[in-house]
């Protein structure tokens, strides 16, 4: 008997091990089944499904009327020079900006009274650097309306006062978003979700239509400003959404409209830019509205300057070269003599060169890498990072788009002189550049960080749980430690790959750090270099860079924030 | 000592069920594994990811380096007037098509050539309407591309010979494609996933492509064609796209030119719903490369029509009455009689608001059905079904897009007359029941098939099986039968809802059959009214219109094969 006994006892405390991993198992299919909140792939598992509810579709049907409305508006502003005003686009914002205001100030009382309103934050979402650049530009933002209100209000006798209405009320709009987003970029908001979403989708069209109309404008007024001298056909530009015809027969009450004018516009590119900050940030807060995170393990990787050298060391020659050629070119530019300009020109296309040549093959080189190092990706579903590699791919378009409207222009004007070789040569060599790098941010974000591979295995190997248990069950001996061996053994063995890496993201990091500088302080050669207004039609091409160039500084900003990331998790 | 060993051996045998139960969850794991691919949202599961990998990012990247190449080279044709011709962008195009006929003609003998090349079907994609539609837009491209051989050779003396080669290549393309896409529309691609990627993302550009040349040449031509006479500012348009301004020089060498140049344009159309169907078909065949699909349950749902009767009568008289006015305003806006042709627009917007009125209040009746009817909703991971219902929404932009342009302009011109005022009904109206419709399609896919409730409950609750479990162990007895109770019981109580939302589905169906004939068959009231082209330039008219409207009529197509769907699952 006492064998069988022993056998009873030892199965029983077997039974045991496997009720406990039965449990184990459980409890990780329910927080599957949280987590994934309604994307369980697998037939059999139907958790009712929270994502597609009335709230979701509502939401998207508002944003998707109150922008295509806007488009259509914007259009006709554009095209027609009697029936639609710039007033009606400026009635139509007002209207959208003071209810977006309202919401969010509704929200931030909102939440802030009500118990368990925000239950989990994500700690993915509205990044530090996202955060800064939203309150840099902000600011600029807010200075760009006082000016307007100025110039505005100089103006009073012969404008509409709907024209002082709206930066008064833009600037009221802009204080109240950066304060709310700064604050509440993480939430994942958890009651009344249906007015949430409905609320952030109508604040994010807001954003999307003051772009949409910062973009026009801006292209507007460098098609009749530096280029064309205002005819009797280009006065309906004026006309419809500035204005401007008017300003020789409109006097001045401060005399000061002239600087103010010029100021405004100068500060056009940040409002650009915070419109589309705002953007992403209101789109991840929508995206999160309802998730339940797991708190979030938060990789605490230090960073060490000390370990890498020389990739920081060439990324700073790079950054003081590309910085150099950047106030020369500026200076030599704003002469007119055209000769300092072609000159200023084909060195800021070397340097480009240059710059792009050595970004691609190291990017190359550290994509190589990734294939060779078989480290495991993540591939949780994770909004945050899908949403991010999406707004890197999206942004890069804007990139994209110039350099292809360059290439085919200086090919059909038949490659002309140096400058227009060095021209096509650095916009082929951006796109092979940005396609490198794309790769490059992609793979590195969907890797696992090299710390936490040890312990991931633990857990994420059910097969072998599933063995160590059968092997338990046959031996009826309960193993001290089946635990599968720490990688951190194998950390040596794999350090010159990781130190390459982090070389790489540093060198990385601070070229795109100068490519960001060179056009977001206002370095233009697309329009200093006149083959693309040659071959389109002037305001083709501002439309095309207007458009793409906002992006184009977004994708820097954001590669940089993506770098620091893989340079940590390397 | 005897119940010790009872109670031994009964945890045993509790053991043993838990055992059973311990694999049948560590399967319906490995299944989740297996089925999502990489997109598994918990902590701790991590297994390898395969669909970011490279060859998805190298598809990606051809894909989007072809289109804005493509876009750089059609808006500089468009825009300029000597450098960028028409036979740069046809060689482009026809560079283009050939590779991709090259790869498909490879991809079928590979496939067919390999055992196991392709292991799994995916039931839900290529579905019959997809591929019939494709096969009849496909010969009616084949048909437009040899009328345009015709009529080239007749001037092949002034022409370039590359526009014929173009049409050429094009039919083979198109003959090659539907054939491919027919066979394989369904493919879930095992073998040389990368390059398979890559020649799938080949063919998407060629078709996108070949739809953006098709709208512009569209657009142009009606630009030039009814409204203005050629004038020294648009023969550039004509040079560069058409070669039509040197139709007056250029002499026909078999006197049939005329006739099937406009025989060409009447089949433009159609050519650009071809490249829209495989579009979506390629994609979703990109998609599905290297899925691994269980076997899908294809619901074997009868359809009766005696099941409903009002709808389809209601829908049937909608249809008849469509037909006869289309007709009827076929004749009347051909006359040159302006009386005749604001009848005839009065005409045709009055039946459109009737239909609009009619759908908007079904399907709104069909979502409060949604709301009271609790019916769980399938939120398993289905590319398919996301694509369908992303497809859906973007369709029906188009059709969005005409709408707010005709709502600003009507406004801003003042509303003036019965022609205008119906014109801004029909179109506000038309708004409401695209958002109500989509809400109500994207509902009705994301619900549970009826019949197959009762089967899917057994394996749905994990909590269930888990309290089961339980309960097993507390009382030591494994009971018979602890199911829950089939839903088929409940049937009876339920089928009044299911009725009206088949009738409901059959008159929408009918509805969307009406809405769509009329434009596929050519009723364009938005240039018989003249309201648009004057508010906005002609040409952006023109070409809202044209990129709006073949997706409005594929919206109409796929409300229909959805709504069909939709009626079989309620």
């Amino acid at each position: 008997m006492a064998p069988q006994k022993a056998s009873g006892s030892y199965s029983c405390s077997s039974n045991m091990s496997t009720k406990a991993d039965l449990e184990a198992i459980e409890n990780q299919i329910s927080t599957i089944q949280i987590s994934s909140h309604g994307e369980m792939p697998a037939r059999g598992f139907k958790p009712v499904e929270k994502g597609r509810n009335w709230g979701w579709l509502l939401s998207g049907f508002i944003s998707l009327n109150a922008l295509l409305l806007g488009i259509a508006i914007v259009s006709g502003s554009v095209f027609n020079k009697v029936q639609i005003t710039s007033s009606h686009l400026l009635i139509f914002l007002i209207l959208l900006v003071i209810l977006s205001t309202v919401w969010m100030v509704y929200y931030k009382v909102h939440t802030s009274r009500v118990y368990r309103a925000v239950l989990y934050k994500d700690s993915h979402a509205g990044p530090v650097w996202l955060r800064s650049g939203l309150v840099l530009f902000g600011i600029c933002s807010v200075i760009m309306d006082i000016f307007k209100i100025i110039f505005y209000v100089g103006r009073m006798n012969c404008e509409s006062p709907i024209k002082i209405a709206f930066p008064v009320v833009q600037a009221v709009f802009v204080i109240v978003q950066t304060y709310v987003l700064w604050i509440h970029a993480k939430d994942c908001v958890q009651i009344k979700q249906n007015i949430t979403r409905c609320g952030l989708m109508l604040t994010l069209s807001t954003n999307l239509m003051v772009w949409m109309m910062a973009v026009t404008e801006e292209s507007l007024h460098q098609t009749v400003a530096p280029v064309k001298p205002p005819t009797n056909n280009n006065n309906s530009y004026n006309d419809t959404l500035d204005g401007r015809a008017a300003a020789s027969e409109c006097e001045c009450l401060h005399n000061m409209c002239d600087l103010f004018e010029k100021a405004y516009y100068y500060l056009y590119p940040f409002n650009i830019e915070y419109s589309l900050f705002a953007s992403a940030m209101t789109y991840v807060m929508w995206k999160n509205v309802g998730r339940k995170m797991d708190d979030h393990h938060s990789h605490k990787l230090h960073f060490s300057l000390w370990d890498v050298l020389v990739g920081p060391l060439a990324g700073l020659i790079v950054l003081v070269a590309g910085l150099a050629t950047f106030v020369v070119y500026e200076v030599d530019v704003s002469k007119d003599d055209p000769k300092k300009k072609e000159e200023a020109l084909i060195m800021h296309y070397i340097m480009n060169i240059v710059a792009v040549l050595l970004m691609s093959s190291s990017a190359l080189a550290g994509c190589i890498l990734f294939r060779m190092d078989k480290r495991e990706q993540v591939s949780g579903k994770n909004p945050t990072r899908s949403l991010d590699v999406g707004l890197l791919v999206g942004a890069s378009l804007g990139q994209f788009l110039i350099c292809y409207f360059t290439i085919v222009a200086v090919l059909s004007s038949g490659v002309q002189g140096h400058t227009n070789g060095l021209n096509l040569a650095c916009a082929m060599l951006t796109v092979i550049e940005l396609c490198i790098q794309n790769a490059f941010l992609i793979k590195g974000l969907h890797r696992e960080p090299f710390k936490e591979t040890d312990v991931a295995t633990v857990f994420a190997n059910v097969m072998a749980v599933k063995e160590r248990d059968l092997e338990r069950r046959s031996s009826s001996i309960v193993p001290a430690h089946t635990l599968p061996i720490p990688l951190t053994l194998l950390q040596g063995r794999m350090s010159w790959k990781r130190r390459i890496l982090k070389e790489i993201c540093a060198f990385l990091l601070l070229c795109n750090v100068t490519l960001w500088i060179i056009p977001a302080f206002g370095a233009r050669p697309q329009f200093d270099n006149t083959v693309g207004p040659d071959i389109y039609e002037f305001q083709t091409w501002a439309a095309v860079v207007n458009i793409g160039m906002p992006f184009g500084i977004f994708y820097r900003m954001h590669s940089v924030a993506s770098l620091f990331e893989v340079c940590l998790a390397a």
